[in-house]
């Protein structure tokens, strides 16, 4: 699974842990200005006892042009506009971070790949599409000796993919998902800003949810 | 591009610098026990003067099992079964390969990407083939932003991809092409092994083509 330490990631961890047993994670530190995500993301690891968490340190930050990989750029923090993709968009990132996955899963002989994708309360990334994991799905059937030789693929999962951030809020409640583990925020403060495009996300959809967010609290 | 430094790099470096200057090279460092190609991607870089040359250096051998990663499994050495994947082959690497450059692309405007991936004398790569390729390119149409928002696709280059290493060898002769700069042997020594895979292909080339090979020469 790619575990960042968000709260669909978090999520997406307790669907895995409870379907696909032995659970191995991956958390990639790309360049992403908010890298205080990892530390949530070793926290998740450890509270749901995955078989083997690994955290990838790439030095992509130079050549991907982003708002989330440039501290010199300003976030995104207004309503953007539906039908534009953010600068907080970051070129190939889940292609990247899939075929790294791709790669460790055939390796490892690992069947599925989880990721926290979702493309309904998203920030309009063309790469969290389910048009776009499918592609991915048969790419990965034709770069990989288990699809050539045996016709078997890695499949990708992203359960969390049609839902919108209440119901994920939803969901992982009734999973117990432990939400003050969770980092959302892009900014790369100590605490969550409360204005980036993740902050908000999150906040409308705990509070859509009527759920109060024990990891805002720690932001006060 | 991404420039390894063997002779199918080489050739189409020769004619991505033909066709698309100004070219960016991309050398990636992923954990292969060849690292000396690093030396002949740069001096190719040199030689061909491209615009900008970026070596990556990513930590991905203790995540994918391969014997041209891992030093103490033994390199395939005799003919291989043309039916079987060799146990050179790097778990997706393509794929990582090709996302990694498709996200420098897109951050950079740039729309082509040349690979010296060939799929006629070839190592029996499953990430090496034509409908791969094909694959990939339709992936990095949904995955970016240029590919959502303008219906512009990254395309993917590889012009060696039908032609046996006899005819790389030609091409790259009326090219111009300093072979003795290049370096194909898998086994990570000082000097090529001249047993391995990509040492009988090269030299295979070369014998057919009837074309002394330089790089040869420096071995002995």
């Amino acid at each position: 699974m790619l575990l960042s330490g968000g709260m669909d990631s978090a999520t997406c961890l307790a669907i895995a842990t409870r379907r696909h047993p032995p659970v191995h994670a991956l958390t990639v530190l790309y360049g992403q200005r908010h890298a205080r995500e990892v530390r949530s993301a070793r926290a998740l690891a450890r509270h749901y006892e995955v078989a083997r968490h690994t955290v990838l340190r790439l030095p992509l930050a130079p050549l991907l042009a982003s708002a989330l990989t440039d501290a010199h750029r300003p976030l995104p923090s207004g309503r953007h506009r539906a039908d534009r993709i953010p600068s907080t968009y970051v070129p190939a990132r889940n292609t990247i971070l899939l075929s790294i996955a791709l790669g460790y899963a055939e390796s490892h002989g690992l069947g599925t790949i989880y990721l926290g994708a979702n493309a309904i309360d998203y920030s309009g990334y063309p790469d969290c599409r389910p048009e776009y994991l499918r592609a991915f799905e048969r790419l990965a059937r034709l770069a990989t000796r288990a699809g050539v030789e045996q016709g078997k693929c890695v499949r990708i999962e992203a359960p969390l993919l049609r839902r919108s951030k209440a119901e994920i809020v939803r969901l992982g409640e009734r999973l117990g998902v432990p939400w003050r583990l969770t980092w959302s925020c892009y900014a790369g403060g100590s605490a969550p800003c409360g204005k980036c495009d993740a902050c908000r996300l999150r906040a409308l959809g705990f509070s859509v949810a009527g759920v109060r967010d024990p990891g805002r609290r720690a932001a006060n």
